[in-house]
């Protein structure tokens, strides 16, 4: 194969396997070619990588070293995205009444998730994160998207205990613009005591389903890393948690007039993180 | 930029957006470069993948032309993915009781369900799929992936009629061992009538839930194109629906001598289908 074939391969196969690291060797036995050779192809492909600015190929020496792909939207890309979601938002057609919004076709969008997901990556990125933890049901694509853009394993917490999960632990939490007790429950097995945790969910409004799922991991004594949220509103103002990093703020939702407002989160760079 | 910065750059943003069409101007206007060389810089990009055996670039002629990229897992992708969630699932620790085995981390390993969704999308590309439909929650993530691959959206169908869902239609339908009566209920905005759509579910063993899908969508003059699941289950032999396509079959679940018969499907090709 010649250098154009490697560079376009290593590029192809590196990119869609985010997170996952790859020896010299695997591309040597693939191309039958040099370590030399191929430390000048992925030298290139990061090269690329930097110019259209997506993503970057981080190479590691010594035995355990390798080359792998860490994905990055650019900032472009990013306020494109946040500018297209509150686009969306703000269509009068989305009330629905009680300060609801319908965002099932935003949250099932696997282009808008994937890029979300590409931006809390670049956020949480270098945690030592061994999981990304969600609750059924909206919020499951943008964590999987997350999860895949690092490389870890998705667990999604169920809101009753199922037969198929086995021995799970349960807990009751507060939640909701009515204050309701709901339930939530997650498989024992799957996690591990003592591991790390980011938390994405879909939505948040005070903050009562994240904390339920941080007191969850608590039980398992599962540290939390990060917590990223596609939208928070901005009321209450008064949050349950207090750290959390959203996309996109909904703030008033005018049902008589039809307005919506939304707005970007203004500090979101994926480039300053990195 | 150079060819071979081009070609890697090419390659890396038609990759990431299957089914996506992209047209000649765009990559002449990115690189500042003639139709004549982005012309030969895309067919030296569909030469690599072919190579590599790594999905197919498609090029169409005309005004509404362009170039887009088709997913499309090897056939040694796809055996080694088989074989890995067979070995997987062989498992004994898996075994939960009553014929059950535990799924979770499965069904929500990014990457398994990544090369799943490349399969499905190659076997139902091309039939004019208007969504990829699911009932949450496990199938979720491989039915967002098989979504994303064939660039379509995912709609998910709720097992109780949220508030945030809008206006609802609901069924009742008989599943699960016991055959029990249970709901299902999907918002009317998430879908047109008259469409077409591929059902795509984690597993599958009488068929009542998919059953239950298909009634759903019928309320919508909805014509069902595919149906693939992940995993189907050799008993009940006599299936409620006729057309399915898993990947993977599990036969008895032996609890005493804790012994669990799966197998690929051995019909899966990739290449023989596109």
């Amino acid at each position: 194969m010649k250098r154009i074939e490697r560079v376009g391969a290593i590029i192809k196969i590196l990119s869609e396997n985010p997170g996952k690291q790859y020896s010299l060797s695997y591309f040597c036995d693939m191309f039958q070619s040099a370590k030399s050779s191929i430390s000048e192809d992925i030298h290139a492909a990061k090269q690329i990588l930097e110019t259209i600015d997506s993503g970057m190929i981080e190479t590691t020496a010594g035995a355990g070293g390798g080359v792998r792909f860490l994905p990055c939207i650019s900032d472009t890309d990013t306020a494109a995205l946040l500018d297209l979601i509150c686009e969306k938002l703000r269509d009068k057609s989305r009330i629905l009444g009680s300060g609801f919004l319908y965002t099932s076709d935003i949250m099932f969008d696997s282009n808008i998730v994937k890029c979300a997901g590409e931006i809390f990556a670049g956020r949480f990125m270098g945690l030592g994160a061994d999981y990304v933890v969600t609750i059924e049901t909206k919020g499951i694509p943008v964590a999987l998207m997350t999860a895949h853009m690092l490389n870890l394993p998705l667990v999604v917490i169920r809101r009753e205990s199922k037969i198929s999960e086995g021995s799970t632990v349960s807990i009751n939490y507060i939640s909701g613009p009515s204050e309701r007790i709901q339930k939530m429950s997650l498989a024992k097995r799957a996690v591990t005591s003592g591991s790390k945790a980011i938390i994405i969910d879909d939505f948040m409004r005070a903050g009562g389903s994240i904390k339920g799922i941080i007191e969850m991991l608590s039980e398992f004594e599962i540290e939390i890393v990060g917590t990223g949220v596609v939208i928070a509103s901005t009321e209450p103002q008064k949050k349950k948690i207090s750290d959390f990093f959203p996309l996109i703020y909904l703030g008033s939702v005018d049902e008589s007039n039809k307005i919506i407002e939304v707005f970007p989160n203004s500090l979101i760079s994926c480039k300053k993180i990195l």
